[in-house]
């Protein structure tokens, strides 16, 4: 096989697939085992032809996907795999490169300094503070925390609305973790932090369920004096602040520690993109940094592996760099802005059609909301419309209730998109 | 921009990148900061053409690259992306996949156990293990150690030979890790392992210096009897067991709790492609499960996600089928065999050449060796040889003394690429 010859139908298969994803089924449609049935228990012996893997891709795989990629994928949140990041990924992958130290690709890790700069100028955050990428944020809040423990061991505070990743960094590092009551908006309340021996707080600007904003400000306030780290994951929300009409939700940033933000989630990167930044770098490397033998050198550049735990990494800057140029600020504004006046008209269907009910405040993209009946019915008619395979929604608890959300953001959405949801909806519902 | 208009430009760049890499520098020929300071330092307000983002892969990026691909790169570990991986790359980033749990891609968790499962085959590895990728080794041996400790926990023991992964995660996790002596082939000494209070033994096939085979069979035989988790780190060389006639490097391996091979490394994927076993899954997924509300369904099936560091992961196992179908067992063995018979070459040329010495068995594709005189010279040797650009080569120590490292392995390498290094390490020696 070669480039020349098989690259194009590999292209043309991914256009094709993009021109074609939203009359997929969002939600696949399949039972367990089914694809793995059907597909050869061994490896052969002799090679294939590319075109057997993209026949295969069709006949086998795709009804085996869940369309992240279609404008009615409304669950968790809603992803865009940009054209920008889709060729970048490509060339990402001819290039193959490995940052582990400076030397070993010079380009990848001062492309990197340099689009979290950007990144940095685009969501508001102050200059100069160390910025890199990993894979996603389960991996920085690991950082975060380590950094914290470094500096100060302690138990780490966090809602009940933080993501999961923190409880399982917490249980990797050996840390408790304390759960703090939220406010009637699903905010951490900063006056119930028990900060006395604590390491590290989790303030949360966009939470998993309802994308609530914790108080950074008020938090912030409380542990600086103290010496204890505030750690904000913004993985949904940091995209955001591209527009600031929407930077209230990071007022007092400039005095956290650490911040993650992924632009795989509303940032048009594809997967594998998540920023995270720190202003105590030190700490972190303290945490991390481990020179062998095998990679010494006279380089007398600090290498992103010192900061991080993967040692090598790979050039994930690049689709950062192609996006963040190819849409420029007004570009990643309007994207944002976009999912929100979806959201927003979604929000207003549901308030004004009797027996809904919305459930939570909706800062950004994502609705939450139920219909009239128990929490049996909700998660029935939740089944009903995923059954179909026209839309996909997901669900959560709030204060025990059982609740729909709609996740809008899928930057090639449309009203036409958002409106057969709520038809669906509404049909499942009689 | 639009697939079709920007895809075959940037598909003919990677194409003709891969026809011109082997005669760019194999190291960047760059100062600190050239790179950094030849961008922009703030981002675009509009968004640009697709084109001036390739332009600028040329006219800036390229020169701070080091060529990963380039067959005259012989640092560190040789690696391949195939072009079966860089088209399966550019399938993933269209589709741009979020595995959470087994209904967020079906296809992509049934597809990863399949693939895992051939590759086990491969490798001559039991059935029925529990399969997954990670992104590198260091997240897999980091879980690996979190499954010991949470069976038992102890300190870790592993030789001083260890890939600093294992510190790494033994600082993560909070475990004290013993460094245990190695034999005159840097081996681990299974008689000198202090098991008393163990949790887990990391056992290394091919270390990152030398490529030595800690005597995997042996550390079973005194790790099983008292409980003591066995990990084995092949990350590098787990690959070549595609050929029966190294499999003796594997002697014992059904008996390990554990295992990491990278075919990120040796077995032409791109990078992102670390594959994890483990024959008690149980003991992981306690370490990391965690089902929070918004992720709870009537989902049968456990997720890739409960035994991991990372919640949501991407589509790696589409690059490793790819490469799997379109090599088949015959064209990996090729592939292993070809690296292994240029190390053999190299190795018996700097034997048969007064003035240079060979400083280590050499079991796969890497040779460890030296010019005579002291390690100062032999440093400076080593920075002529990439000074120039023509060949990357590494280096190490080894009982004290500074060593050249020559890792063959890159599947476009021929003979010619092999004598060019040594032409330049012979020129650069007088």
């Amino acid at each position: 096989m070669s480039l020349r010859e098989d690259g194009p139908a590999a292209l043309d298969w991914v256009a094709s697939y993009l021109e074609r994803v939203r009359d997929l089924p969002a939600l696949a449609q399949v039972s367990p085992g089914e694809i793995r049935t059907a597909l050869p228990v061994s490896p052969p012996e002799q090679g294939e032809e590319f075109a057997a893997v993209l026949r295969d891709l069709d006949d086998v795989l795709l009804r085996g996907l869940t369309h992240w990629q279609s404008p009615r994928f409304f669950a968790y949140f809603s992803t865009t795999g940009s054209e920008a990041a889709i060729l970048a990924d490509l060339l990402a992958a001819g290039l193959n490169q490995v940052g582990i130290l400076w030397r070993t690709s010079p380009a990848l890790q001062e492309l990197e300094e340099v689009t979290l700069g950007w990144l940095a100028e685009l969501l508001g955050l102050p200059s100069g503070w160390h910025g890199h990428l990993e894979q996603g944020a389960s991996v920085g809040t690991l950082g975060a925390l380590a950094a914290a423990r470094e500096a100060k061991p302690g138990h780490v505070l966090a809602s009940e609305h933080a993501h999961s990743s923190v409880e399982r960094a917490c249980r990797l590092l050996g840390m408790e973790l304390r759960k703090v009551p939220v406010d009637d908006g699903f905010r951490l309340r900063p006056d119930a932090l028990e900060l006395d021996g604590a390491s590290a707080v989790v303030a949360t600007v966009g939470t998993t369920s309802t994308t609530s904003v914790d108080p950074v400000s008020a938090v912030v306030e409380r542990c600086a004096p103290v010496g204890v780290w505030v750690h904000v994951d913004a993985a949904y929300a940091g995209s955001a602040m591209v527009c600031p009409e929407l930077r209230w939700a990071f007022e007092g940033i400039e005095g956290v520690d650490s911040l993650v933000v992924n632009p795989h989630k509303w940032l048009l990167t594809t997967q594998g993109c998540s920023a995270f930044w720190t202003r105590r770098p030190d700490d972190l490397r303290a945490a991390f940094s481990l020179v062998p033998e095998y990679l010494r050198t006279s380089d007398e550049v600090a290498s992103f592996s010192e900061y991080s735990v993967e040692l090598g990494r790979g050039f994930r800057a690049l689709k950062l760099w192609a996006v963040l140029r190819c849409y420029g600020r007004e570009g990643l504004q309007e994207a944002i802005r976009n999912g929100i006046r979806l959201a927003e008209l979604f929000e207003g269907w549901v308030r004004e059609q009797p027996g809904w009910e919305l459930c939570a405040p909706r800062p950004f993209s994502v609705v939450c909301f139920r219909r009239e009946g128990s929490d049996e019915e909700n998660e029935a008619l939740l089944e009903r419309v995923n059954a179909g395979g026209e839309v996909f929604l997901s669900g959560t608890r709030l204060n025990g209730r059982f609740v729909l959300r709609l996740a809008a953001g899928n930057a090639r959405q449309t009203e036409d998109d958002v409106r057969v949801a709520w038809e669906v909806l509404q049909r499942c519902a009689r």
